[in-house]
């Protein structure tokens, strides 16, 4: 007998239901082949839920999270929300309340799939960035001095930690032995102004490095590494560096990989409950149509079977996806794909289930 | 009889000494075509003087600077000089004892320059990045607690005040309305995280924008501006951001113009001195091999004249330049432009002098 699998699922607002509808069916197809089940649980936050009750997260809720393998989160950012409430009070909330405290972002370029850099394919773009996901600048450290008036000083910081960023680096360095392929971890700051964040940073960087003699740290500037991503992605194994930081160059990592068609994500507790999305936001204006695509919440799927260490469903997963996107779609663009949602679900659930 | 501009010259470290001889030759071929001149007085500051006498600035030398009309740095960092050390007490301390709260990054791709995004061409990358370059994470705020511990803590922080936020917003809203081109100002921030620094920044935003009613106030996240740098770089006309955004994505922003060989920007006081430069390195591998690609250095002594109100000598050396580009140069990369960095300096003086 297999396993069975307790997931939270958390389809979150405008266009996060319909992808990750498709995403069950996908992972539900991988488990009945490779003899695991899921049982899921399905948490309607968001915010239409927030618009009727107020709440966010209601009381207990955190609680609840705790009591499964993994959480599978669609989309959270509604239309009629202010910017933020939601991001923080659901998205970030449970980041840091699981301590989620590595945001593990593949950058890989599937074959078939358009990049908007010319000159790079799957063999250049296959590179994987660990963002330290509870600290820094997301700490929510600041305040007001004199607000509203012409003197008005408004302060933002970035708190960093030995303990934290220290299990960031080392999760970056196992995970850099474990991928062996370049055997190179890219240390991602600005030490040459930033000299306290990244002082700690790279200090804990090179010490943490001597246990790893297998593989070459190595070090840019986060300004540097923007330009390297579009002209030579190919430098890169695995990269680690800040919550801020990371943000930014996995955005522009999501780009290169063909969009947020296809960009997944993991919020991961090595020792705890872990969270898995795509990475884009609700898409409220393509909600209801049955044109998004859900590939990058299938591929958010994939990454959580893969962490629950169903290894080979994951596999078949990124076959099938790989698969569909050479051979089906037109585009990774929401109604441009040549499929509707569903469509594409189907498909990628169908080969999931064969050897492709 | 034409003015006469009193200039700084800081030739700098590697090859910034050859990248600023060719700019000097071209300004001073605009100057006599246009019939104005320049007084250069050069400063050997850098990693040079800095080994050999522990000096980087030396004493009254930022007062001497307040002398000139405008300042024409080459570029600042040396190989066997600690990270930090020159940029901190060279480069930033100019930036913010000049007060020269804007850092200007025209990005600009011109005719027959190869970028390595897709489908665009120099009708769509054509943007302006205004960058606050006094404050931020740049004010050097912060410190460390228990260093060295296991129980370390290393705060880095932003500051941004209503005065700086305000003049930089001001300045990006004049300079729109003046470049006339979609009259749309981009705010690129974090609004829906960075709680306290946004925060002004949004309120100083809209504030400001009620006086500009010609100008449509814009907002984008810094993560997805990347994006759309690579994918849709024809959205944006100019963008206003702060020190740490601003450094990163005018960097990708220099890629996608072309590369470092290019891109060149102004460190502005509108009320003060402003110092101009190609913002890439020292290239030091390269030094005195006659290899490196001087038309960014040159760009900036084009922007230079320009904020002198020397507007046709700029204008000028922009058509030279891109005659260079268009019908000479094979790469932009050192050592494969097909011509030496002085043949490149001599080409575009030529040009400059003639009606192209
Ligand atoms: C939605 C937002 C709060 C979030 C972040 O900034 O972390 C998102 O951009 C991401 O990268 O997951
Ligand atoms: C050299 C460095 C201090 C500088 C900065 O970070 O501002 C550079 O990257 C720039 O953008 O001019």
């Amino acid at each position: 007998m297999g396993k069975s699998y307790q997931i939270a699922v958390i389809p979150g607002d405008g266009t996060g239901p319909e992808v990750i509808r498709e995403g069950v069916k996908v992972i539900e197809a991988a488990a009945s082949r490779f003899g695991f089940s899921l049982s899921l649980n399905y948490f309607d936050w968001g915010g239409d839920r927030y618009l009727k009750t107020g709440e966010t997260i209601p009381e207990g809720g955190i609680e609840e999270l705790k009591r499964h393998d993994a959480i599978y989160l669609g989309a959270i950012g509604h239309p009629d929300v202010a910017p933020g409430i939601l991001e923080k009070d659901i998205l970030l909330r449970i980041r840091f309340e699981l301590d989620q405290y590595i945001n593990l972002r593949p950058v890989k370029l599937y074959p078939g799939v358009w990049t908007p850099i010319k000159d790079k394919g799957p063999e250049e773009i296959d590179f994987v960035v660990v963002r330290e996901n509870t600290e820094g600048l997301y700490a929510g450290g600041g305040g007001f001095l004199r607000k509203g008036t012409p003197q008005e000083v408004a302060v933002q910081e970035s708190i960093n930690t030995r303990f934290g960023v220290e299990r960031c680096i080392r999760y970056a360095f196992e995970l850099c032995r474990k991928r062996n392929k370049k055997k190179q971890l890219t240390l991602v700051g600005k030490t040459n102004v930033l000299t306290f964040a990244w002082n700690l940073w790279e200090r804990t960087f090179y010490e943490v490095a001597k246990e790893y003699p297998d593989i070459k740290p190595d070090y840019a500037h986060v300004d540097a590494t923007c330009m390297w991503f579009v002209k030579n992605p190919e430098w890169f194994d695995v990269i680690v560096t800040d919550n801020m930081f990371g943000d930014i160059i996995t955005d522009l990592g999501a780009m290169i990989q063909g969009g947020m068609g296809i960009a997944a994500g993991g919020n991961i507790n090595p020792e705890g409950v872990s969270m898995f999305e795509p990475i884009g936001g609700s898409a409220p204006k393509y909600t209801g149509q049955n044109v998004i695509n859900p590939l990058a919440a299938i591929c958010a799927g994939m990454m959580m079977l893969e962490h629950l260490g169903e290894e080979e469903a994951a596999l078949a997963i990124e076959k099938a996806v790989i698969k569909v996107c050479r051979d089906h779609l037109k585009s990774l663009s929401a109604g441009k794909m040549g499929y509707t949602t569903q469509e594409v679900g189907d498909l990628v659930a169908k080969y999931t289930t064969e050897d492709v």
